[in-house]
């Protein structure tokens, strides 16, 4: 089979690589969709993020859909020839984050394209069974595959603790952002404000569950005078960091999902004298079931955040694709349905 | 002023009473719209709720719309002309439920229409100027009167603790099992299972929120296969409760509503080997900025609940109306804006 | 090995099996004691637990302590020698439950001495690697198999969410009450009011976590003054049940732990009207780990609980034994330290 | 009557003052013990905090017990004579934090010793009805004012969620670390461990519900082993609240209780990918009856907290005293029982 393989920093090449066999739990996808996500981009970029270095070939992506297969033993093989969006983590199931319902803090996780575990970007790759999701025929693969970053959004949404009725400030109107204002439009939110500083952004974003879109600097008074039930940033922008605690109200929530500095100067004598929660999200828990429900009955749509589609082979251009502002949401076609 | 008063079981006669002035923390508000509720409807018929008994003169009533035309010392003259909601609770505040945020529960609360607290079918009544709430210019008083009902459908869609993605079964088509309905969705949840015996209560109801509508018995065996994450019962019928349980999930939630019977025969050893959550309601907390922002935000509609309007001198029409499983929603017109 | 084994209804038998070898996420155990539940004398003496029929030879026996004598190949080497306590339940680590932190209402659970799963009562048996919990060197076998009703007792506790200062009604003065009552004490709650029937169990459980101990008639009346903050019935007595709601405070909550009646009258209007929150409990969640701190720092003692102590080929006396309403608790002792 | 007075910065003045008369909902009480507050101190030593500013004469403390005397016209006349601690919170009840339950955040709070409201140490002092907090005749009037910082300790670790076995660490061994210290042992913390640069204060701590006390720097590696459950900084000190963040395990709990830098160097990146939740408090809502309780049943210690006591007319002294590290609680007697 093909695979797209970063062999270093800033060089991809399209290797055969045998099909992999799925183990007794798991099943094997031939890969439909690949969404690009900013992670890929950082470690073609960079060869690196924090202290995952890409110091051997890995093949990156892990937002993806497909169809089942082939399965292992311990599968029905009733699922072969289902169409499936894939939650990436590989806990241990074993610690105690896995068995108290804090699987994504799991620190035995395996997870596609954080080395040394190989990514998406090839024609077939193996998941878990209980993670492989069955999604309905009317969901297009795009979809499926973007299920993943909508998680994050959803599983923000979550952490923030998002009620119906709630003002919710989300900094940064990327792919992210729109998840995050879709996500907590779901949940009730009716006063959803998102900045950006890109005109193009802020227009986009009123589509993807934005309420209101301003600018960051130009309407810095607007911001200030807010007192948010929830402020989620998804920029990883010190300043909007700071701006969106100090426009967050007493008792509030602040949930950091965008990465940034790895220290910021937060005003903590302001967090305690409002008691707000200061909180980030690291993966998510339990959202593909939710995601499927919410995209099938309207309430979230992710087909149209895709602004460019790129064959397997053409995964570079994707992902320099991505790391343009204007773009929402790359996704590589490894096959169609 | 008129009133319209019950005096005893079954009679009704308008009178012509004194204004009344409002007290410190008070708004004097000219009455615009009131809607017509059940446990309206029960004192007219019935004489009682409960312990609750009429024995003097009643004016019954408590979902209110209006406009502000006097306010006490501590409230600022500028409130006057407002148009308002009205939180008909009067909790004591000092009690430690009140303090602890549930001023629902205070054993010393003061109610509209609960003896010996007049009700609102009459021009003019007080209410503590913080539990008064403007409404938007575009909110008509119907529906800011309908904020009443729509808060126990939002309060008790938080005690089932409805997640995004989440099914939820609702016992009642009736004008709470619509409030409900809508809550539900707001909070997210995509499939909403309403039960009732009336055909057109049914159909009505996959306009307020319903996306499946099932018949009790003719449908029993689809009610009994749902793994509901919440079951909110709206119906008070205890075959009603009793199906809802049994058709909730391991940790889901059973919220109930609808006032019946003083004990049912609850399949205890079942609610316990699920571990399902049993509670119920008693009025609400902080539900009113959530239902203007949600009425505002189209997320919820009440101007077409109401099926029937009457003026102040045909309350007793308006409670025979409300009997009727055929009517949605009567409202009492004393004055149009 | 030896294995004491239930043949039927009624009929013990001690045969000899060949000792078990661990799966690869397996430790093997030489059993040192086991404590006698009530379920075990229910098997016992009725063939059956609701739907769980005994139909095939069956080793009763779940509360377990032992020590590590062989492991399975994912397992460390090291294990070997260990003491340990052991949660005797086995999940599917897959399903929704599982993944969501409630692997207690997983549909595929494995359990000791549940049909057909054999239970402990043997000389060795095998247990997951992660559900064998090391125990300090200071701690008891017959403390370390304790640990199994006291998570009972913990989780009862969380589900009613007891705080410091709480009051709490706990009904039933058995081995599951006192646990219930040194777990709530763990909390903080300050006034623990248990109560019981018989005069000896009501003046032992001061001694186990108990404030105040009252007989259900003779003290019926202060009984019925209470407003507890939180009910926890471990009687399965209906009346019981129906009275301890009735002393639960507005927004308290009721917890259901003792098995009894299939359904109870239960006052649902109270429940609603005060915003009771009734559940009950089905084993447990992440207690082993907090069990042992707790035991270890003094704030829970078990072996006092300990009234008799019986040989393997005695099975069948530690179960007539445990039926005693003066027992506290038998334990099993397969091999000594 | 008798009220020591801060004229200005530094400057204390015993006055003569009128007794005040109670409002209508309002209790007089003979002042007892007041309790010296770090924040005292810090008004008398620098004349503000923040942008409170001691711009007029103020009379100092807020941790105050004593006996009633007086009450207002909607008090009950039996109350005279009742023995008091005060929960010093005046909230407005009726905006949306008041009504919410968290009355603490009240942007209309007036409180104690808080410019322009005179504190406590005077002779005579009004008191809403439901804040003076009736104590048993057996708890001194010294641990009736200490339930005002045993009321930070018990919100504090209220909102660090701590649960029975927990690990907590402490940073800051003062009368605030000893609140905080035993109120988590209250929640059943096993593990608690206080860190402080002084040895003295290190010594002490472990009678006040510290299991482990250490050297922030001679024993950094020990700390920063650590993984605790919940970290609560009663320190204010930078280098603390960053070690201790970095000490608490992934999904845990920080909590900010002492007052230091307006901003720290947060690693939010840490924050983000344990999913650590950092808030703070701000005063604490339902503590007294708690309180009260926790004193009673032996479970938390008070008296033996006082290391000094002085007479009215030396609330100089008293503050002196108080900002002395090796002192734990300086206590003003007003009057003896």
């Amino acid at each position: 089979m093909r695979a797209n393989v970063l062999l270093k920093q800033g060089v991809l090449e399209v290797q055969e690589r045998p099909v992999p066999t799925p183990a007794d739990d798991e099943v094997l996808l031939r890969v439909a969709s690949v969404g690009v996500c900013g992670s890929d981009v950082h470690y073609y970029k960079h060869g690196r993020i924090g202290d995952f270095v890409v110091d051997s070939p890995l093949v990156l992506g892990h937002e993806v859909s497909g169809t089942v297969v082939a399965v292992g033993r311990d599968v029905p093989e009733s699922r072969i020839g289902e169409r499936v969006a894939v939650d990436p983590q590989r806990p241990c199931r074993r610690c105690r984050q896995c068995k108290s319902g804090r699987m994504n803090l799991c620190p035995q996780m395996r997870f596609y394209a954080t080395p040394p575990v190989d990514g998406t970007f090839s024609d077939y790759v193996t998941a878990p069974a209980d993670q492989a999701f069955a999604v309905p025929e009317a969901m297009s693969f795009d979809t499926a595959a973007l299920l993943e970053p909508l998680s994050v959004g959803l599983w923000a949404a979550h952490k923030a603790q998002v009620s119906p009725g709630d003002q919710v400030l989300v900094a940064g109107a990327g792919p992210i952002g729109a998840m995050v204002a879709q996500a907590v439009r779901a949940r009730g939110a009716t006063d959803v404000v998102v900045t950006d500083f890109v005109d193009s952004r802020r227009e986009r974003i009123t589509s993807f569950g934005a309420t209101r879109a301003l600018h960051p600097v130009a309407d810095a008074e607007e911001i200030a005078a807010l007192r948010a039930d929830a402020f989620i940033d998804c920029s990883g922008a010190t300043p909007a960091v700071l701006s969106g605690i100090r426009s967050t109200r007493s008792g509030g929530t602040v949930v950091l999902v965008g990465m940034g500095a790895d220290e910021m100067p937060i005003p903590v004598s302001l967090v305690a004298s409002r008691e707000i929660s200061v909180t980030g999200v690291f993966r998510y828990v339990d959202t593909w079931p939710r995601g499927i429900e919410l995209v099938s009955s309207g309430a979230v749509h992710l087909d149209d955040m895709v602004t460019a589609r790129y064959p397997l082979e053409q995964v570079e251009d994707a992902l320099n694709a991505d790391s343009d502002p204007l773009s929402m949401k790359a996704v590589v076609v490894v096959s169609e349905s």
